[in-house]
């Protein structure tokens, strides 16, 4: 892999910017796909960077939850919603639908890079054949970890981890020894995905591990559809947090040994003399 | 502490978004303090909540580069631009102003909830006495992590941790700690403000400590400016990246076992069979 100094400036990004589908030499109408982060949920929160690449696709492929969540913006396109799609088939149509000529945008909710559609649709489009390789582009949004911690005061102020407890993909025994790691490191932890109904016991070894590195009062910060109708905040502490609701729309936050609570905010202090 | 069970539910958010200034008992006014995340640079990633809460201010504190970046919105406001003014004091002032009774906004770039202001305006308005103390709303911002993992293609796409190699707040053994956590975890390692022109050997100290974990082909992405004039995208391998320019707006993206190259895109597969 020879790697070393490759530079992609913000010419080469503004041309693609500007130009979106390019012409390759084939005379072929290259294909344009831009994975695109609409946010946590409320239009409020997304960028108009990724509004304007919604309202040029002529396809918009994505999570039935999601399209809803921007279904505004949609009136006048082609739209592959894929309630029971799998994820891989799901990212395949953007991919064919772009290597025939359309501009498509994939949704992927919070940042499309975080646990989200980027991965996956930059892998099958590298998969194509190069003289047909659709152009991606990676349009970042407000991270659901990160509408959840502004919901909860500042718990992240600090060096933090953050760890999906899905182990559909990854083995349980490299998610626990993260856990361990991200706990003797005194990281504050952001959770995603803690907890399905098929999925209980995760959580509680979190807890358990973690209980064995910071005291029982640490705050645990639990949000539910951030920026959202169903929105809502709690605040527990370690000891007690897996007491609380969790289901797959939370987002768990665990507080390192400096983070406190004050008038119902979370916050893990950056270290200043005040 | 008590904090169990405590809920701060959308209703208390949406009174808040739309009163802003509320009345306390006394009569005073009571003050508004926004942070409001800017996101990584241009404009075209600020959310729309974020641009109406920095049009819905009276003053606008912030750092003067940050400031320039939103310039445009800026025009009828009290700005206090504080080039050589410390943190403390800056945010300071904007709790000052905000229980003089002024509708401020704090600008914080990327996400103000990451290495940001939320914590430092969070900790100031919790000391002023109960009867005068602003209400603090987080508007939460495009991270630069997330911004840079977007230019690199997905290298965030698994479990990561996120460490600032800053030491003027964080003792340096607390930070190597956590940097031999993250490198045996097998974190993907995204590092904020990873080297200034007097701060040059920790750099090079992580990089030794990763490559006691990982090979020495480990895909490293260097982003400067992620969303600014200067951008530039820069990638290299665990054994060669400390030879790239790094400097404190540059944040670097270290992969995890996983992360590869692929015709200049940076990946960490999620683990789908393709």
């Amino acid at each position: 892999m020879r790697t070393g100094g490759a530079v992609r400036g913000s010419d080469a990004n503004a041309f693609i910017a500007q130009n979106g589908i390019s012409q390759c030499n084939s005379g072929h109408r290259r294909g344009q796909i831009s994975v695109v982060g609409i946010g946590p949920g409320h239009l409020s929160d997304m960028s108009p960077r990724a509004r304007e690449a919604l309202v040029a696709a002529e396809v918009v492929v994505g999570y039935d939850t999601y399209l809803e969540l921007v279904r505004e913006l949609l009136a006048d396109k082609e739209v592959i919603g894929t309630g029971m799609m799998r994820e891989i088939e799901r990212c395949q149509v953007a991919v064919d639908q772009a290597i025939a000529g359309k501009r498509v945008a994939v949704v992927s909710s919070g940042d499309p890079g975080i646990y989200g559609m980027a991965g996956l649709v930059l892998e099958l489009a590298l998969k194509a054949p190069a003289d047909v390789r659709p152009a991606v582009d990676i349009i970042p949004g407000i991270s659901a970890v990160g509408a959840a911690a502004a919901l909860l005061g500042a718990p992240l102020m600090h060096d933090f981890a953050v760890i999906s407890l899905s182990d559909l993909l990854t083995p349980w025994e490299v998610i626990r020894k993260r856990t361990e790691m991200a706990a003797a490191g005194d990281f504050v932890i952001a959770l995603y995905n803690p907890k399905s109904t098929r999925r209980v016991s995760q959580i509680e070894e979190v807890r358990e591990i973690v209980l064995r590195h910071r005291p029982a009062a640490t705050p645990v910060g639990i949000v539910h559809h951030a920026s959202r109708p169903k929105e809502k905040v709690v605040l527990s502490t370690l000891a007690d947090f897996t007491k609380e609701f969790i289901d797959m729309f939370s987002l768990v936050i665990i507080g390192n040994s400096q983070t406190y609570v004050k008038d119902g905010r979370m916050i893990t202090p950056r270290g200043y003399r005040l």
